[in-house]
C-alpha cells in the first residue's frame, strides 16, 4: 500500500484507476463515457433561469442533504425531554461545525429565554453581589475561539465493546464552533474575588439547572460567558441566549441559559457531579472531576454510514482528531488493525482545544481493512487502545472513553462497528 | 476619552457607570434592581420542561433572531432572477460567516443540481481532455482554508457618496467560511497542461454560465474546486454540489455549479470581464483585470442597524477588516471623524485572505461621534479615504471600492451613513 500523503497526488495514480475520463477515453465505473448525454447535450439548468434567493432570507441546505442532521439514538435515554443528538460527522469536512447540525445535550429540554428576560447573577464570595441584563453583558470587552465541545459520555455506549454502527453515533457528541464571548474571569473581577474563593458553581436557567463546581483556577483561565457561534446568536437548544464555555472540558459543564456563577470556598458535589459525570471502577469506588477532555481521534470516512463506493485504486481516509489539553500534533492511521500505521496528514486549522482535520491517501487494493487512527497531543499524550483504559478503570464505566476505534471494511466498501485485540 | 483596549477591563469603569448592580444596589438605566421579580422569583422556564429537540433535526435560529438574516436592496437589480442579497454583519461577531446568512450573487437564479447530474470538464490546452463526476473528486486529496468572498460591487453604491443607511448594505457583500476543496492545480496536472498555456476560463452550469478568465498562475496557486463550506454542503444557491474558490479575488470569479475549466493561451474577454466587472475612469477607458480585493475595513456596531441603546460609560466598537493580500496587521479606528485615530485590538483568528475581528472599547461620554476604521495588510497596504480613491479613478467607479466608510453616531445614540471631506 503506498502512502500518497502528500498534498500533491501523482497523474499516474489517478490515470491508471481509470478514476476520470474524456474525449474517446471509456471510464471504470461511473458514467462518464464519451457519450455521456451530461456532457454532450445542454442541460434544462442552462436553459433556463434558476430560483430567486429573497424567499429564503436565512438559507437551508438544498434537499439533497437531508440526510446530513443531527439524529438522536431512542433508546439511550427514556424521555426526549432529557435527550442527546448526535453531529453527522461521518458527512462534514473541515473543521467547523455548522450551528444547525452541532450535537446538543438537554437535561429538561430546551426552554425560550428571550434576551430581554435574561439576567446573570455573580454572587457568593465576592465583594458587590452583581446582576446584569444581557444589554450589560455586551457592554464588556469581548473574544472568540474556535473550541470543541464533546460530551463526558461520548463513546460511553462503545465502553463495553461495539454498539453503535456509524461515527455519528460512536463519537457525534462532539462540535467545534467559533465561540464568542466575553472571560468568565472579567466578570468575577468585576465583583471582586474574596480570599477563601476556590470554587465557582455554575447553573443554568432552566429546570434542571445542571449546577457543577468549577476550579477558581479555570474560571479565571480561559472560560467564556458565551452568546454567539460561529458569529450569530446560539440556538435555542445551544442555550440562547447566553451559554458557559468551558474549553477542553466535558460538555455537561458548558451550562445552557447560564443564570448563576456562585463563588465558594468548595466544591457543591451536585447531582450533576456525584450521580452523573463520574466514572464507576472495578472496586465500586467513583472516579470523580475528571474535567479535561483526553485526546481522541475517529474516522469519519469511510465509515458504517460512508462505505466506498468504488473499486479499487484512490481512496481518501479522513477523519478528526481533539484534545482538551491542546493542539494535536500527529495522528497515526492503520489499514491493518494496527499491524502497521502511517502518519497521516494534518490540514487547515490547529487551533487549541479546537477539532483537527487529518487525510491519509492511499491506493486501495480492494481488499478488507481494518481502519483505526490514533491521536498524539501536543503535551505528549498518545491515545490508548479500550483495553488499556479497561485495565486502569474496569469494566463500568461509560464516561471519558477515549479509545481507539475500529471500522471494518469488507471488500464490497461496506463498513461495520468492531472491537479487535 | 480612554482607551481601554486590552483585554481585560478595569473593575471601577464598569461600576462607576452604574451598569451593574445587584443586592440592595440600584441600578442605572436598565431593569435590575434589587426588587426585579427576574432575580427574586422562580421563574415559567426554571419550573417546566422545555422543548425536545428531536423534532428540528437541522436548528434554525431561535425567533427572536428573525432579523438576522440576508436582505436584498430591490432597486438595485432590475429582476429577482439576478439579484443579490448581503450578509447581517451587522448583527454578527467572531469572523465565521454561517452559510445560512452568507451573501450571494446570482445572475440566473440558483438552479437545483444534483451530484449525481454533476460534471467537471476540463479542456482546452491538456494532453488529455478529462470529465469528472462528483464520486471522482472525493478521491482526490482536498484541503480546508477560511477565506473572505467579496463581491467587486461591495460598497459600490457608496463611491458617489453615503447611499445606504446600514453596515449590511454598505459592506454586507461579504462572507466568510472554511472550504473544503481540492486544488485546482491538482485537477489540472492530472489532465496535463500543454505548453503555451497562460490562463484558464472558469465557467457554471447555470444559464448565465458566468464565464471568467483566470491567470494560470493564480489558477496553479490557491484557487480551490470547492463542495464544503463550514463542513457541510454548499448551499444551493452558493453553487451546491461544486463552486472555485479564488481566494483574495473578487466573488465574481469564484463560479458556482463550476461545470467547465479550459486551459488557454489567452483571456477570453468575457461579457462578465468586459461590460462588467471593470472600471469606468474619468477619460472614458475601462480599467480591468482588478481582480484582488484591497485591504478594507468597516465597524459593524455601532452603526445604522446597530445603534447605541444606553448611555455614556463603556462602550464597544467592533468591526471587520480584510485584505485579499494577506492578513491585516492592525485597525484604527477615529470617533472624531480622523482628528485623531486609536490602534484597535485585534481578536481571534488572523489567516491569510479571511476576515479579521477588531475591538476598541471606550468610555463614551455622550456626546456624538464620527466613527471610522482604516485597516493596515501584511503587504504594508494602508485603506484609503474615498477621496483618494476619487482622485485617481474619477466618479464613474462602481467595483473596487475599499474607501474608509463613515458613521455619525448621534448622541441619542443612533447612526447614520455620512461622508465627510
Amino acid at each position: 500500500m503506498t502512502d500518497q500523503s502528500g498534498p500533491s497526488t501523482t497523474r499516474r495514480g489517478f490515470m491508471k484507476a481509470g478514476l476520470a475520463a474524456g474525449g474517446a477515453v471509456a471510464a471504470g465505473g461511473a458514467a462518464h463515457a464519451a457519450g455521456d448525454p451530461l456532457i454532450t447535450e445542454v442541460q434544462e439548468w442552462a436553459q433556463m433561469t434558476g430560483e430567486g434567493v429573497d424567499a429564503t432570507p436565512y438559507g437551508l441546505p438544498i434537499r439533497f442533504e437531508d440526510d446530513v442532521i443531527r439524529r438522536n439514538v431512542p433508546w439511550l435515554t427514556a424521555d426526549p425531554i432529557s435527550s442527546i443528538n448526535f453531529t453527522p460527522i461521518h458527512a462534514l469536512d473541515g473543521t467547523i461545525t455548522p450551528q444547525g447540525c452541532a450535537f446538543e445535550r438537554h437535561h429538561s429540554g430546551a426552554i425560550e429565554l428571550s434576551k430581554g428576560d435574561y439576567r446573570l447573577m455573580i454572587n457568593g464570595l465576592v465583594d458587590t453581589p452583581l446582576v446584569f441584563t444581557y444589554e450589560d453583558l455586551e457592554r464588556f470587552p469581548r473574544e472568540s475561539h474556535v473550541y470543541f465541545c464533546e460530551c463526558a459520555a461520548n463513546s460511553g455506549m462503545e465502553w463495553a465493546g461495539a454498539q453503535l454502527n456509524g461515527a455519528q453515533f460512536t463519537h457525534g457528541m462532539i462540535h467545534n464552533m467559533e465561540y464568542t464571548g466575553i472571560p468568565l474571569r472579567t466578570i468575577l473581577e468585576e465583583a471582586g474575588i474574596q480570599t477563601g474563593a476556590k470554587w465557582v458553581y455554575v447553573e443554568g436557567a432552566d429546570a434542571s439547572s445542571n449546577g457543577r463546581s468549577i476550579p477558581l483556577e479555570k474560571a479565571l483561565d480561559d472560560v467564556l460567558v458565551a452568546f454567539k457561534a460561529n458569529g450569530e446568536a446560539l440556538r435555542k437548544e445551544h442555550g440562547y441566549p447566553v451559554r458557559l464555555v468551558v474549553p477542553g472540558w466535558e460538555g455537561n459543564m458548558w451550562v445552557k441559559w447560564l443564570r448563576r456563577v456562585e463563588v465558594t470556598d468548595a466544591p457543591v458535589e451536585s447531582r450533576e457531579e456525584t450521580s452523573k459525570y463520574t466514572d464507576t471502577l472495578e472496586d465500586g469506588s467513583a472516579r470523580k472531576w475528571t474535567w479535561e477532555m483526553d485526546a481522541k481521534s475517529v474516522i469519519t470516512s469511510p465509515s458504517p454510514q460512508m462505505p466506498i463506493k468504488h473499486g479499487p485504486g484512490p481512496l481518501v481516509i479522513t477523519g478528526l482528531a481533539w484534545s482538551g489539553r491542546g493542539t494535536i500534533t500527529r495522528v497515526d492511521v492503520t489499514t491493518d488493525g494496527g499491524k502497521t500505521w502511517q502518519q497521516a496528514r494534518m490540514d487547515g486549522l490547529s487551533l487549541n482545544k479546537a477539532l483537527h482535520r487529518f487525510y491519509l491517501e492511499i491506493e486501495w487494493d480492494g481488499s478488507e481493512m481494518l481502519l483505526q487512527a490514533r491521536a498524539h497531543d501536543s503535551t505528549g499524550y498518545v491515545q490508548p487502545t479500550k483495553e488499556q483504559l479497561r485495565e486502569v478503570r474496569g469494566l463500568n464505566s461509560v464516561y471519558h472513553n477515549n479509545g481507539i476505534q475500529t471500522w471494518w471494511v469488507k471488500a464490497n466498501g461496506e463498513a461495520e462497528n468492531v472491537e479487535i485485540s
